[in-house]
């Protein structure tokens, strides 16, 4: 018998840029990206990812490489992996491709990572119009625990998770995805009902031959030339997995992703040490460098067995997954509430994210009362394991909508007192590393505030 | 001493009908609608409330009563109840109250509710579009569980919470709502960037005299009527707290309410056995006639100390809460996804609802597979303790919002199996009570599903 | 249809003595106590039962009570209950009898209990030896809620659950009670390896006519005699469950009992409106009037199936059970630890009673620095939901015991500190009430206190 | 700024002896083991580890390498470690110092452990007069998960702790041990109230020269020779924490022990990936070569401050700890009682080791039927996250114990069922490696099974 390490299917070598990488990363979701690496069903095995921005950003005493990033080049992913049966037989479309999360965190004498926020000239975060200014914060490790020179007072477990986890588009899905982003970009401020209260810019993140690598396939060459410009984005979530950021894709979770091509081709990267839903500063996690050790099966027929399509084709499907068993456990939670009125006073109906953005506002003003300045919990709330909830959804014309924060996260009790005098409790000096905003768009005022 | 049984301050009387309680109920928000008890501070007091219908759905074989049911009357609420500080002077505007609850469940003699959608002429719920017909499910208790004979082969302990509950509005509140409502209502298709997949109708529910109750103010005298014109609707939650719908305001629950008026007049209803995040279907927790036992603080001046106007006018706050330590535990959770492109295939932007709605279709259509017919399913997602989650904000174009649902409800194993065949696991013969749609509003259809 | 509100089964009216009820109580085991009720399998229904003395114990200002309890008369059980299939025929001997607990609580309108340790002349506690005196705490309910005007400080949710819940024994495993109990009384001190650092007395509770009631048998007649010598005491959990004052026996919990007579003879008293395990002070759980509501069903030939007989004869059986979902939740615990050496010093062999009584005296003694007294502590950790745990029993000749506090029942930090000096923080001038103790035992000196 | 890795302090060399390490190890406690290395107060550092055997447990299939184990020179521990404040003064007799355990695990590469039971001649474990073959069965990690070829169809996450971590003791504590354990092995079995159904040999393993290591101390010179015959064995947890085999010990708890010499002079080791409550198979975790990220504070003067010596002397002390916040999850749980009557159906006064034997062979013959072998489960129970708990400990004369496992371990439904008919459900094939047992000390029967 031998002991079962996991096998090394993705190295990383960090003094290297990542398209040095001896199985180079990409930043883009194409079917011609070419696998670096194969792994049977029931095979325990290892990938290493650099963090979202490809290590751009440092473990420095200033924001100014958060707000000078050349937003065009994240995620880079490592990958694809392709999907054999213990026959040899690879996954095929139509596939239910699952992964389960046996064990992941940074790269060994690499613990640490950066909460950021960018510039609103550079697409900014959920609350831009609020927090316009390109913000940094860098976190270290201690085992589970993380804690920030900049935002003194807290320290919380991580939720570790990757950000991005996916397989590789068909053509004809990669097809659609391109299609209904351009109809956004093109047409979503006259005719669709964009939530307009969201400043980010610009609307989607079309293909683009900047900043694109693609694995393999060597840069500047026709084929790199015409992938180039049909490969996706990484940015959004969509039908195969991709940037969904959820939180609880965290060690024993297991993913069901749907299989749109031979092999599947698994690509992952974005390793958060911890987030809160929503990742509201949009760098918005713990942002790391990392390992993912995973085992996979192949369900075969998975996807009609279990995965229904709902849109125009066969392909218009979202994954599934489990929760695993060892998620930090709290038991005080303070929770914020929001509803689907903006700042202006303006009614929204039945908008979820307008409710969000209020929600997320009332929690960071709130906790500012406790020493912090705005920044600070902007980048706190964006990180640490608080839950985003949609509570109520059907109550014309008001969606609500919640935040819960667990108190033991901070080293204050932090919940309303009854008979205490209250103000700013500590005065705590240090603050996010923060850049100047230069640019021209709007920001929110809160008339309350000025009153 | 003397055993600390709580004082019952409103009771009711399930023979008679919620204007013909002692202490007759009200269904709208008004500062003018008279207290109908005091409380002190400290004090430990239970308040009864009928169920959001005032009864008038039944334990019974039909769905018919749901079908015709008059939306104009609902909720009826308890109270209001003026708070008093223990030296008898009363809660102040810009005070905050804090209410524990300490107990609450249904009344006993009487444990059973229902869980409905409303006909799509008459409201609908939130897969109205999909889903256009008046359902009902009826569902009995046996202590912490609840069952019903219209999903068989599920059984959960309830999470049980008021709907409703929330402080009197002063009259500057209250006019900031009719005015913004009234906007939406008459402006919203044309100018607001409404999220047009949402089908409810109509956009708000503007203050009428039809189907208004008062509380001791007589129907039909002046006042009622300039009252009747001016008194808020129940259906959202707003500032006040109100029809927040808040499913972990449970056991051991504490919330801060603001004050907009001498005396705070709490007011509170519609209590649900169990409700799942969003409660999608509308009258979609488990409704039933119930009671709460409450304690409660003044926290003078406390709006200002802890809640942060985020507006044009120093009104425009949210309530905060903290979770209590007995929410039911669950470890297994199986999660859907949903991203913010619609059924047609159409991108929109950063749309949470729309990223909930396809992820609460997805969960539907999964669930069917188990031998449950989709309307079984919509009810069961609107009731059971499943949460929903904003997992990502800000990754553009697409919102990612989950569904997760704890395993141990079912009576079989959910989950996908790598081996086992699967199919229809057990056909289940009783369906939920449904009526037919005999409305014209379009529908909409899942193109996949036709393929 | 029909709301299904359980059927009561078993009435009590707090304003008789527990043989004056209309079905009067018993507080012996004997298979020829008559059932006061039937009940089916699957039917749902509920039983009222009176706190363990029976009313002797007042809500008053005076421990005197305590101090003179007569201890041959608890507990006072509900039932017997015998039960039957939907066929109608009883449960028989060698099945096993499944009952979920679906709700349970104190009685309407007497909501307060008490935590009490006896005279040490009087059998005291776990801890008598340290603490001889009898002492009383009143509790006060706020629904899921305890607080004590003697302990203040502390609040904390119950976890509620039956001190005793059993089936009745057959003859023949009566006479194997009473004989090796008798064994024990006549040889313990000589012969048996008696833990001798554990004080209360006597070894056993033998059959006696003194404080005996049987129900619908009436007192003094022959058959009374006959029975009551025979009968046993309800002290100790045996094969039929009985006494265990298992903790967590709480909402939705499933027990299942042997069945060693037709028709099961459940009975059921003792409510703990919470209780720590090991209930050490003895009257130890916040003792009250309650109620349960149950649902059960008939495993025919379970026994055989799930249990298996360990000891001389097929009776020697232990009942097992399934833990609810619904337990208070807490994420802090101070934990304390103590090994199998007495406070003399000696080292006894992986005797883990000693090694509890270590870990309880331990904590003790660091919450009383807090501001409290040991004896308040004492009462505290008998009643609080607080966890002990056998961590360590093969590491010769040390057993560890654990013992963990939930730290969020307090109103202050306890958890030892870095910086802050410690010292006594709060004086609490209430105290436990207290007798005096009278009597010639011996009591433990800890030599270590002394100097 | 700089990453914060941990300071690697004690490494080890898999391919090395446990005495050929670059710092070697040590199995024995004394003040004058000289200290391997030195940390300060804050630091972040890391200890790695050899299993308790020191490597001589073998990943192959057979157990004669347990039956032939010599269980003289258990546990080789890494340290000791000197600990020193910010300012270079070393920890103080008197202090408290505060250990954090910010991550652990098994070492890369070697990601296997087993589970044994020694033969009964051997010292065998907690139940060797039922089991008294050498056992063994192999645990493959696959990052939280654990799974072993021996015991098919369970698979559960590790709750991973150390089995040993404490301080040296001072000659005058070392003393007390020795003496103390001295007198229960030279009497034991004539005066102390033995708890003589607990079989294990011998009462106690006083210091031996016999496999002793002594760290940096050259074995065979004099002054090896004298620490030899003092330096206490590591069997039992002590005063100073020790083998305490608390398996909550895991990431995030902070552990407090008391400081007996200057420097503190921690020491640890005997890994476990996993552990039930009472280690009953004795080399019962799931035993690892493995690691610890460590942090720590001095509490100055602690000991008196939060440590309240019970005992002769002011060194009786026990350390305290808190639980982490990630411990693995579950929602359901079957429970298995013991009272505290012997399998002869012997009564025993309030012994908890009684009751929990019994808990445990009932829990051990209730699994058995669902496909396993009896030492299948044994070695299960004793490595799998099961709770024991101390139920009742003062209704004499009954200790109850309880066994709680989490369901969710099982790839079948253990609990018991109400209509399916019930068997063997599954014939597991693959049982644990055993050897035969060749001894003469004699075995408990269960006089039940043989009818």
């Amino acid at each position: 018998m031998a002991p079962s390490a996991p096998r090394l299917i993705v190295p990383i070598d960090l003094k290297k840029k990542p398209w040095e990488q001896k199985l180079p990363l990409h930043n883009r979701w194409h079917p011609q990206i070419p696998p670096v690496a194969e792994v049977m069903a029931g095979e325990y095995f290892r990938v290493e990812m650099v963090d979202a921005n490809g290590g751009n950003i440092k473990d420095d005493n200033s924001s100014l490489d958060v707000k000078l990033i050349d937003s065009s080049s994240f995620h880079f992913l490592s990958g694809p992996i392709r999907v054999l049966d213990v026959d040899g037989v690879p996954a095929k479309p139509g596939d239910l491709f699952a992964v389960e999360i046996c064990n992941l965190g940074p790269l060994p004498g690499d613990e640490w990572g950066y909460t950021a926020t960018l510039d609103r000239e550079n697409g900014g975060g959920f609350l831009t119009d609020h927090f316009p200014c390109a913000t940094k914060a860098i976190w270290y490790f201690e085992g589970i625990y993380a804690y920030s020179p900049h935002i003194p007072g807290v320290r919380f477990p991580g939720l570790t998770h990757p950000g991005v986890i996916g397989t590789a588009p068909s053509m004809e899905l990669l097809n659609i995805w391109n299609e209904r982003e351009r109809q956004l970009e093109e047409n979503g401020l006259k005719t669709l009902k964009l939530c307009e209260v969201l400043h980010s810019r610009p609307l989607a993140n079309l293909p683009s031959t900047k900043g694109c690598h693609l694995g393999k396939i060597q840069q500047g060459t026709p084929e790199w030339e015409r992938i180039a410009r049909e490969a996706a984005r990484t940015t959004p979530g969509r039908e195969n997995g991709g940037n969904c950021d959820i939180k609880n894709l965290s060690r024993g979770s297991k993913i069901y992703l749907p299989v749109f091509l031979d092999g599947a081709n698994l690509s992952t990267g974005d390793m958060h040490f911890s987030q809160g839903d929503g990742e509201v500063s949009f760098c918005g996690a713990i942002e790391m460098n990392g390992f993912l050790e995973l085992k996979c099966e192949i369900i075969r027929g998975g996807m009609k067995k279990y995965l229904t399509p709902m849109g125009p084709t066969p392909l218009h499907v979202n994954p599934i997954f489990e929760i695993g068993p060892v998620e930090p456990r709290f038991s005080e939670w303070l929770v914020f509430e929001g509803i689907s009125v903006d700042e202006s006073g303006r009614q929204h109906y039945l908008d979820t994210s307008v409710a969000y953005k209020r929600a997320v506002l009332n929690a960071i003003d709130y906790l500012s009362k406790f020493g912090y300045s705005k920044e600070q919990m902007y980048l706190l709330l964006s990180c640490c394991p608080c839950e985003g909830r949609i509570s109520g959804i059907v109550d014309s014309p008001n969606a609500v909508a919640t935040l819960a924060i667990p108190t033991a996260i901070f080293d204050q009790d932090i919940r309303p007192k009854t008979k205490v005098p209250v103000g700013p409790r500590l005065v705590r000096k240090p603050d996010v590393l923060r850049c100047t905003y230069d640019g021209n768009l709007p920001t929110t005022k809160n008339p309350a505030s000025i009153m």
